[in-house]
Order: structure tokens, then sequence, then C-alpha cells
């Protein structure tokens, strides 16, 4: 069969099981096929060919409303609805998107990255056709580890309670991004394990209605034998619980079990959840086989060894080099410990967990109490290190500001990711943590030059006892620098000067410093002496350095890859006129809007943020400068 | 007895049940006494009297960990640990904190204010104390509406997991704030009505455990058959799912009851949820009887009726005029539903619950899901209004970027308690609201200058298609202005000249409007002219009036009752540098620092935002306008 022929869902309908097994071989062919080249999330994507099917093939979207939790399972969905010719640009710069995406199909009716969003979306569709009297499904499908995301359980509770007709999908893989923690995970074990039951639900409920009703204490007892009847019968009763009828657990590479499963659902009254179970990387062995999770996200592959094609590039990553060095200091100082919203393998853990098995610690998908439990650990004395990507961070600020700034607490973030981060686009780009950072009471926030010096801030951060500190880094490799045996402190808030110059100077920080040197190297050849500073203190700013290069009237150029608003450029602006200096400055950052996917060179030229465009700042601001003097 | 003698709760060990019953009837009539002039949260003090007189009797605090969420009912707490004297400066400037406080006593182990927090915090101090090999309890009581907030699920779902020996106390009083909401809530309901259980497990454990072991398919049946007996007998069912062991329900005025299932906590391994049944407002009767929970937080009171001492104001508090006006929209637009977590009475929206009940959400304190929920009824063309503090919308950073403002989704915040809160403090100041949505693309930021302005405003939001669109108003009453009867549209980032004058421009929003209108008729009388603008769109700016205002050259004066950083104030010194104007500019707001309790007026006077520096502040940037034009 002809993939890019499919141009809508509805064709499923005709078709038998064989048919349906023959379409999930060949998507699952396609995929494999594809991804060897493009990357993508492998893993996910195969363990729901058969689910995706079977939901397109029982409901009617876009009308029925299907919502991919996370979303980077949703490759089967884009064929299913005509996007099947775009797979050659995936993740690429204008590109077909790794994520469901409205301006890409009206079958995308909600867009997704971060995870646990769905069943909170899902309610507010299902409230909104029953206030404007519309008829569809909605159904969100999540996985077992974004179940245990804080807002999902939120909204379970309040979905047991409204009881508005929703279906929802668990896609039980038995791992979030690698393994899953919690007890929630326990009892869907339990759950699995309780083995197949035919739906007797129906048949329950009117056995147990014929129980007679009591009077008095007696009927307190009898409404719990009830209960405990049901127990025994119904594996999910978690579930039941929460206000959900439950279904399953379901097969979910069986097509007939899948159908049956969805008829029921589609047949009861208010919210249900099913239970399916899935195997991550299902038909292609190398992914099948993988414990670690280590397919979950992949880039080019050799189809038959499943050896992974690395572009040419020995420098190590940005995670590893702040994980080992978290792990040096950890070797002499039994306070530190390591803490991890489900990103082990993301956050380069590894090596970490096997040497401190006891000092790791991973919390699942739940990032705010990630955050406020260390918060907790740290007034008693430990010294905790969350390793968590930017964009993540964004979930657990109010722990930030509340828990951990406002009690000043010695909390150190690893705030990976910092920066743009390219294929994964708008919904991981790192690009808010400043502002959203900088404006909080006790909070210092830094990011190092190149490997050598992150692991000086990680010595930094742990001797620091004044309260919370934050290092952000790169997502990608490192630079190759040697790296000193002794680690030592670098005085808070101080900055370096890398290059000097007396006609203007660029402050900048992290992986823009290389943009910088090589403008002011050009800018030599033609005469004009351009100073880089390394602005490694994001907060607090290097005040003695500022106080001269203002005073000096140097104009000044600031160059960070985050947003403008409220960031690292506007905190120099407010130190200008904290002070009330004039020297002319000019800021370069990431505009007000949200970046897409592509490559970060595509990207960065996008949105301007070059050496071409820093030298011709530089050239403007150095002629405002002289305008000015004659002017005066 | 003389609780003003009491330093320390170690004497209660001595204490028999009637006199603890003695103790605890002085301490209710004391916070019944006290509370009639200071104002306070009476009721949930009151109903944990017993309880928290039990848990200082059978812990060693501090040694032994008491965390109290939220915090607010730490008033008996601080009775016991000899801050009995202090209650005269109740929530007052300097005075009492209505939290715990650890600057106040050792006895204070971790800062509340929002809730749900507590459980991720004991967790950090359990795992702290097995690290270093301490030998403490920890002991989180949380309330049953602070349960369903996502980071107290995140964090259940993770000691659960990790069996680090914990006692949770959940302090079940059957609301939340007003009443409850949630799956959660209706099977806590189930575990009360199954009436008292002596503590039994010890012996079904042993029993569940000499039934014979048996393999194959069978083996998952008798394992079931076991737990479904185990449900039979243990109401807190949910809670063993998810890995604790439960003891309760337990008469939280029961001091035998209490101290019984205190004793059987401590002899259980791993984490342990003792479920309290406590009744709000015991002991007296005005808030016994009050179902609307009316005596949570109160101001002064007449103890003998229960009458609300009012200060004579008969101005509209402005979470009523926002009701009122959403109402008025919502008559004519059925698109319009409102979405609240867990504060019906807080944000006023009574009328509007009773007048149209079916568009009226309470989601319970789950702010994560109210945004994302009002996400998704924003995709099926629902004009969904976020009733939410300031504060609180903290917990929902990340669905505000990710879901909504990502999305382009026309949802409208209705940001209350926005500024300075007064009595509640440090955690509940609604001071970083602008900094944290500011930088967020596609955000429109708004603030009313007065009542009739806030109407059109309202209308202005649910008329606006472009997508969010926040309207922020402070805590207290309006101004008593007339109200329009027609509302209209108020095109977005447009400002208003309030005072005109050539001297200096002040710009400045909503509370701070009126100061900067006293200054500038101050200095008129001294021969200066100044300008007032309403600049009453944060984002957009007036782009045109400030290009006009840069061009004359006028100094500018921006004045925010919000943190400096990244603030209104910033976002002119980024259009200035965006422009390269040169005229002179000076910010005034809330410096880097946590604001502690205190009135307002209080607050404004300690960080300098007075009318007074704001005279001093023009003086002097029309000073230095002068002398800049004379040198040049």
């Amino acid at each position: 069969m002809d993939l890019t022929k499919i141009k809508d869902p509805k064709f499923l309908k005709q078709l038998n099981v064989e048919e349906l097994e023959q379409l999930a071989a060949h998507i699952r062919q396609f995929l494999i096929e594809k991804l060897s080249t493009t990357g993508g999330h492998l893993g996910a994507n195969l363990g729901v060919v058969e689910l995706t099917l079977a939901l397109h093939r029982h409901f009617n979207s876009p009308n029925d409303k299907l919502l991919f939790d996370v979303g980077h399972q949703s490759y089967i969905h884009k064929i299913l609805t005509g996007r099947t010719e775009q797979f050659d640009t995936l993740r690429q710069y204008k590109g077909l998107c790794g994520f469901p995406k409205m301006i890409e199909s009206e079958h995308d009716v909600w867009e997704t990255g971060h995870s646990s969003t769905s069943l909170s979306a899902a309610m507010g569709m299902a409230i909104a056709r029953d206030l404007t009297k519309a008829d569809y499904d909605v159904v969100p499908i999540i996985g077992d580890g974004a179940l245990t995301g804080g807002m999902a359980l939120e909204a379970l509770n309040h979905i047991g309670h409204e009881k508005k007709k929703l279906i929802v999908i668990l896609n039980d893989n038995e791992m979030s991004i690698a393994g899953n923690v919690g007890a929630l995970h326990k009892a869907l074990g339990r759950m699995r394990s309780a083995g197949k039951y035919n739906r007797v639900k129906d048949e329950l409920e009117y056995l147990l209605k014929r129980i007679p009703a009591v009077g008095g204490k007696i009927a307190q007892t009898a409404e719990r034998v009830k209960d405990s009847m049901k127990y025994f019968m119904v594996p999910g009763m978690l579930f039941e619980e929460f206000g959900f009828t439950y279904f399953g657990p379901v097969d979910g590479h069986d097509f007939k079990d899948l159908e049956e499963n969805l008829q029921y659902a589609s047949k009861t009254d208010g919210p249900v959840l099913i239970h399916v179970i899935t195997q991550k990387g299902k038909g292609y062995q190398p992914a099948e086989t993988d414990e670690k999770d280590k397919w979950h996200g992949v880039g080019p592959y050799k189809i038959d060894s499943g050896e992974k094609i690395k572009p040419v590039d020995n420098k190590p990553a940005w995670s590893q080099v702040v994980s080992d060095a978290v792990e040096k200091e950890a070797e002499t100082d039994d306070k530190i410990a390591v803490i991890t919203p489900a990103m082990i393998l993301g956050s380069k853990l590894e090596k970490f967990q096997q040497k401190f098995p006891n000092r790791l610690f991973d919390v699942g998908i739940a990032e705010q109490h990630a955050v406020t439990m260390a918060a907790g650990m740290a007034t008693q004395g430990m010294k905790p290190f969350v390793a968590i990507y930017s964009t993540f961070l964004q979930r657990a600020y109010d722990q930030v500001v509340h828990d951990v700034c406002r009690q000043n607490l010695n909390v150190f973030f690893g705030i990976d990711r910092a920066g743009l981060v390219g294929a994964d686009g708008e919904t991981h780009q790192g690009v808010f943590d400043i502002p959203f950072l900088r404006h909080l009471p006790n909070m210092t926030i830094m990011m190092p030059k190149d490997e050598n010096e992150c692991q000086h801030m990680v010595k930094t951060a742990f001797s620091y006892n004044s309260g919370p500190i934050a290092m952000r880094f790169p997502r990608g490799n490192g630079l190759g620098v040697v790296m000193e045996e002794e680690t030592k402190e670098i005085p808070i808030g101080s900055w370096e000067v890398l290059k000097e110059g007396n006609d203007a100077v660029i402050l900048t920080f992290g992986t823009t410093i290389k943009m910088a040197e090589s403008a002011s190297t050009t800018l030599k050849k033609q005469g004009l002496d351009i100073s880089v500073v390394n602005a490694r203190f994001i907060k607090p700013m290097d005040v003695a350095m500022l106080h001269t290069l203002f005073k000096k009237q140097i104009p000044i150029l600031t160059l960070e890859e985050s947003v403008l608003q409220g960031g690292f450029g506007s905190s120099v602006l407010e130190f200008a006129e904290e002070n009330q200096y004039t020297s002319v400055v000019k800021r370069m950052g990431i505009p007000d809007k949200f970046i897409e996917h592509g490559s970060v060179s595509q990207l960065l030229e996008e949105i301007h943020l070059t050496e071409s465009q820093i030298i011709k700042n530089l050239k403007e601001i150095i002629q405002t400068k002289n305008t000015s003097v004659k002017r005066a």
C-alpha cells in the first residue's frame, strides 16, 4: 500500500483485521526507514501503530477529538491524516513538526510537547461540547508516565467529579521516558498482572444492584461488601475510586481487543478509562529489546544493526560534563544528592546513579515535587542538585518562588537545554528561564563559557551557602577544552574580560561568546577594538565592571540566546537607569515570538542572532556615540 | 491556665485527657477573643485544637518535624511554642505572621502559604534524615482540599514508591476553602462513612499472609482475593493503592482516638496516612454552622453575635466588580464561562454561580488544570474567564506559556489580588505577575484605573479574539465611581492622559494612579506641570504615545506596585533602547526582596512607594534633564 495516497483516515472503516495488520506492518516499515535518516521518536511511535489505527477507525476525526499527550507519538496520526510525504522533512526547519500542530492539519486539535496536559484540555473540550449541545467524543491518549504529572492527576480528580463523557486512553508501555516511578506505576502493574477480564462490568453492576438495600449500620457494611466484590472483579479499582469506568487491560497490538473495548466505552456514560498495554519499539528488534529507552528519541541509525550514526564530534555532551562535575564534587561531599524528574538518560545521570545509587532520586514526571522536595532536603543541610531542562522548570515556577527563593534555601538548579534546542521546536526551547528567574529575590543565575568553567561553577554552587543558585547550559556538545584537575570557586557576580577594546564592548555569556569573539576579530581588521566580556553571572551582575564601562561611556552591546523582554540586556538597561548612566546600549536576543523547530544555526539566522548582525549593530552604536559626542 | 506561660510544648506529655480538654477549651476561648479584634484564620484553627495538642504531645518538636500545609492553621502550634503574647500583633506590620515562619521559632521547620507543598518538603526531609542517619519523625499535616493540588498528588505517588518513613496527617474537614471538589473528595466521603475501624491492620496482614501461596493463574486470583478482603476491612484503600498504610478515620476532637492512632503509626514502617476528621470552626457557634466557610479568614467580629465589624467603606470590592462585569457580559454571550480554583468565595462568584450554575466550574485547588482546561474550552470557541489570584497563577506558569500563549488561545485571565495584599504577607503578594507574563509572546496585560474602566476592560477582553488577555486588579475595594450603563471596548494598547503637563510625565496604572495624580497636584502649586498617564495596557504599550513623549524629550517616571526587575518600567527602558531614545527615565516599583505582612500603606512606606518619593524623583529627573540640556 502506498502510504502517500492516504489523505483522510475514513478509509480505515472499510478494512478488516487482516488488512489492518498489513497496514500496520507497512507503517512500521515506513517509520523504521524514514527515521533511520531523519531521526525522531521511534520507540514511542512503533508502540502505538495498532492503537492509532484502531482509534481512527472507531472515531471520526476531526469531529471526534483525538488529543495526543506529549505528542511525540503522533507520527502514525500524521500519516493517517495525509502527511506521509512530509516525513522527509521531519523535525527540520520549515518541515513537519515532531508534535501535533494545528496549522498542519484540522485533525490536530490540541498541540502538545510538555506532558500531562491532555486530560485538562479534553475536559475543557467536553465542557464546551455539552454547553454548546454539540455531539462528539473527546479522546485523550496519555502514557503511564505522563499520568503521574500533577496536572494530569488534578484533571483525573476533576473529571471524576463532573461525570462528563470522556474516553481516556491510558497507553501503558511500562515506562515513561525510561522506566517508571511511583506508586501509581505499581498499581498499574497489579492491574496488568490481573490478567484479561472481558468486560463483565454491566453484569456486575446489575448483580450488585440486586443486593437488597438495608438500613442503619448494616447499610454501610453492605455497601462495603459490594465495593469489595467490585474490587475483586475490576482490576482498575484505583480509577474506579476516581470516578471512572475502567476497561482493561487491553492488548494494544490486538485490533479485535481494541475495537471491542472502544465499543464498550462508547456505550458507557460518564468518564471512561481504557487501559491499553503496548510495547515501545514494537516490531523493530533493537528498539524492542531496549530496556533503558535509548530508542525514545534518536538520531539517524543503520537499520540492520541498529547502530547509531553519530555526527563526527568527539566533544563531550554538556549534560555529561555537568553530571561528571557534580559526581566529582559528590565524591568528597556526602551532602550532595541529585534529583531528576524522569530524565536520568537525558541528563546523563546513569554514571552518577551507578556510583551513588542512594543519592540519586528519580521522582518521575513531577517537576513541582522535584523542586520542593529539594527545598525540603536543603532545610536539613543537604545540598540538592536539581537536574532539569529549562522548558520543564517552567512547571515548577511557583515552587522556585515560594519554596526555594522565599525561604532562601541552598538548592542548586542545573538548567539543561537552555537556549534554542533545535528539532524539538517551540514547546522545548529553553528561552524563558532568564526572565522568569531573574526577578526572583535571592536567586543567582550563571552560565559557563566552556566545560572547564562549568566544573568550576559546579564547585562554586556547592560551596555557596547563601541561597538558591542556577547554572544554565545548552543542549548539545561542549567545546572540547582542556579540563583543569583542581576545581575552584568563582567569585559570585564576577565577569571576565575575554578581549580588551575601547571602541565598544559586547556583554554576553554561554553559547554566544564564540560569535562575539569572532565579530571582535573581524572588526579588529577594520581598525575597531571591541571588548568581549564573559558575563557569566546573569544575576547578580558584575556591578564594579559595569560602573567602569558606563563611566568610560563605551557603547555597549548585550547579546543573549534568550528572550529579550525582561532578559539580561534589560537588566543592563535597569542598571543604567538606576545609576542614570547615558552610554549607548543596544540589546540583541530572541524577539517576542515563539521559535519553531529547525537546526539552531538556521533559527539563529532567522532571528538575526548572527556575527554579521553583531558587526552591523556594533558599527551603529559606535557611530551613534561619535555623533552624540560631536553634538555635545 | 495562663497561655502566655507556655514556652515549649514538652509540658503536654504530663497532661491527662481531662487536662488536655481544659487546655483545648482555653485555647479556643483565647483564639475567639483575640481574633475578634485582629481578624485571622479562625475556622481552620478552631478545627485543629485537639489535633495540634495531640501532635505536640506525641512527637518531640523541633527534633520531629511538623509541617503545616498552607499554614494558616498553625496558630495553636504558635501558642504551644511560646508565641501567645504576640497574638495582639497577628498579621500586622512587624507583628506575628499568620503562617509558619522560621525566624519566629525553631519549631517552624517549613514555611507555607500556598497549599499542597508539605508532602514534597516532608519527603525531602525524610530523605535527608535517612542519608545522614539521623533519627526523627517527619509529619506533614495536610487538608483534604490541599491534597487535590497536583504537586501533593505527585508527592503521594513518589512517597508510596520510595517507602520512606513518613507520617502524613490528613486533616479532613470536608471542605477546602469552601466545599470540596473532586473524585478524591468523594472517596474520602466513603472512607468517613465506612465508620470507625479500630486498627486491625496488623491482624489482617497476618491473616492474609497465612493464605497458602499457590502458583500459576490461580496465584493471581488468590492475590486478588486477598486484596479484596483487605478492601473490605480497610476504608482507605485508595491510599493503600498508593503504597501508604492507612489509619482511620480518626475523630480529630478525641484525644484518646488521636493518641492511639499516632502510636500505631509510630510503630509502622514506611509511609503512613492518618485520616483525621475535624470540624472547622469547632467550639464557636457562628463558625460551626458556617456552611459556606465565611469564617475561613475573617476580619474583626462581635463575639456574641458573630456579626462582622466592617470598616466603614461602602465602595464595592474589586472581586465583586469584576464578577459582576463578567456576569453582565455573560447575559448576552453564552460562550462565556467561568473557571475558579476553589475560590468561589474569594473571587465573589456566588452570584454568578446562582445565575449561571452550568457555566461556573470550580475545579478545586488545581490551578494548572484550571488554566489548561480553559485552553481546551477556548479551542472549541468558548470564552473562558479564569478567576485566579496573582500569587496562585504562579502555579500555572507553564500552562500559560505552553498551552495558552503558544497556541494563542482566547483565554481571559482575571488576575485578582495583584499588587501588595497586606496581612497575608510575602507568600501572597501579587507582585510577580507582570514580569512572569510580560515576556510571553501573544499575551496582553491590562489593569483598570477604576471600576468603570474595569467593566469596559471586561467587555474588551471578551470581544478580543486574537489570543490570551489578562486583567489585573487589586485586593480590597474600588473607588466608588459611577458606572456607565453601556459597556464599550477600549482599543488594545491605548493609554489615557489623565493630566497634561510638559515638565515631566508619570506613566502608571491601577492603584498607583491616585498617588501620581496627587503628586502632580502638589507640584502644580510649585510651578511644575506633571503629566499623568494611565498606562492601562502593560503589554502592548501605547507605542504612538511613547514615541511622542520620547521625541519631546520629556523626563519620564514609571511607577508600579510590582517588582522592578523585568517589570513595566523595564518595558519602557526596552522601548527607549529599541528606538535609541535618550530621554531621562526613572523607575519606581518594588525592590528585589520579598515583602512581608503589614497594611498596604505601611508596606508602601517601607519600600518608598509614596507621594513624597514621587515628588523627589520628579524633581530629580527634571533637574537632570535641565543639566543635560545646559551641557549640550
